[in-house]
């Protein structure tokens, strides 16, 4: 006997703008991962898409990992498992991929075997995989999400802002580990540039849930994160000058990048252009693509 | 001949919990003004209320400075100025008695002189006079607002929680005045400790632009500001936690102090009386009040 389940999951954009390890935004490119459970067998792993080649395809996988944690959680032991990837979200760009990843794999898993797991569950453990919930929220509830670490439990805040927001994304051909944006981070920052980003993330916080898109210019202004993250993305801030420069209302680094996201209500082509010229005058090689936000999150669809 | 105008104008709270410099509310506690302007005559300054005996009633008056800016920005100079004060709003406990003064005397000036100035306009010389906007926002606007500096120029974004919320203020028997709050912060702070206040302060602005209340008991926490002024205010922790314990969501130091502000849908007398018996334990004498949000900001009333 086999159980066979498909679900689809978001990509996510985090640490958005002054919103350093906390704002995330599930954006409509998706991941669809069918999940096959049987009692004989062995693991099989098919990726199709971004990351076909280089996403491992045994035990190491990290989809495979999320699916055992729920077997081993809810106690069901299965030999047979065959998990296939549709994948379109770029990988270690700063959409998401690895929290889509996780993501898919627990969800599927939780609801194969009887869907005993909670949401918020589901996001704890999520969390513990990923390491932090700020990809892992928005990719689970969709819309935009606030997350917070409150001891060793994570907690969330979901929204959708007042009206829609584009967002152009360009993608540089080369790739960013989290890690090595980490380590540029400084240990300790000054109390005015602290400041700076608070009032910046209430401001944007204010701005997307009422819908006060032109606050956008300053409120994704950052201090904490994107200014140490410049040595890193050849052309960063000439991306973003060329997107406001097109009508764009800010541009921030996504994730910890190399991706770099405008936000606007129009002319989506005009600036997703620009950012790719303003990548190649840097020589970065690029492709841009216009997202919006993802309403629904994860979810089953067979 | 001469023109009289009677403003009224809210108490504000600021620097709310993670919100340092950025969040402020207008709360349900008034000062009311009364100007009259005429070409003879010299000024003359009368005080009701909190403040009377204490507020300089020459030159030196803030009311009065803010009523002649307004006169020499509109060139309409009167040598008889007569102001009246009638004050609710408690003097240097953190509740915004001056940016309430300064609004107060730039609204009621302008009016009187043909209300050429508009809102903004008075938002920016009103942040020139005080030094900064997180007080003399809320005071204007009515509801919650974030201000923030853009160069030279106030920003701010104001909105009204989806559901009403009560503010029990504890107000203890002494003053604390803005300047010796501000020395005992530090100039620079860990890279962690802003990032808990980022996360904070999103949560917070969620929170209350959505109804969650429920989010408020982590939302309020604070590592910027509030631990380093715990010195200067004996029983502080004390009287946070009378207050949840008595069912507050939260509660968090009003403006630079010594006020105390919990946060609560209901209870406000148990959560109130509670956090004057914490505040008494440690010696400092003190009474509170239940405040709401106030909605309207500073308006002419005749």
């Amino acid at each position: 006997m086999s159980i066979t389940v498909k679900v689809r999951v978001p990509g996510t954009t985090a640490n958005c703008g002054p919103g350093f390890d906390t704002v995330g935004i599930a954006c409509t490119i998706y991941s669809e991962l069918e999940l096959s459970l049987s009692d004989e067998g062995t693991l099989r792993i098919e990726i199709e898409g971004e990351g076909n080649g280089r996403i491992p395809t045994d035990r190491n996988n990290i989809i495979y990992q999320a699916v055992q944690a729920v077997l081993d959680k809810v106690g069901k032991p299965y030999q047979g498992i065959y998990l296939k990837l549709y994948n379109k979200i770029p990988l270690a760009r700063g959409l998401g991929s690895s929290a889509a990843a996780i993501v898919g794999g627990l969800i599927a898993a939780n609801q194969a075997t009887g869907n005993t797991l909670t949401q918020e569950e589901i996001f704890s453990m999520a969390t513990i995989i990923e390491g932090h919930p700020d990809n892992v929220a928005p990719a689970i509830f969709g819309g935009i999400t606030i997350s917070v670490m409150q001891g060793n439990q994570p907690v969330y805040l979901r929204f959708m802002p007042e009206k829609m927001l584009n967002m152009v994304v360009a993608i540089p051909e080369f790739n960013l580990s989290t890690h090595t944006a980490r380590q540029v981070l400084p240990d300790t920052i000054t109390m005015k540039d602290a400041v700076f980003n608070i009032s910046r993330v209430a401001l944007l916080i204010g701005a997307l849930c009422k819908g006060e898109f032109h606050h956008l210019q300053y409120a994704l202004e950052d201090k904490v994160h994107q200014p140490y993250r410049l040595q890193l993305i050849p052309g960063m801030q000439q991306v973003f000058d060329a997107a406001v420069a097109k009508g764009a209302y800010g541009a921030a680094l996504s994730g910890a990048g190399p991706c770099l996201i405008a936000f606007t209500e129009s002319n989506c082509d005009r600036i997703g252009m620009a950012m790719v010229q303003a990548f190649a005058k840097c020589d970065v090689k690029s492709k841009y693509i216009t997202l919006s936000i993802d309403a629904e999150g994860a979810k089953v669809i067979e």
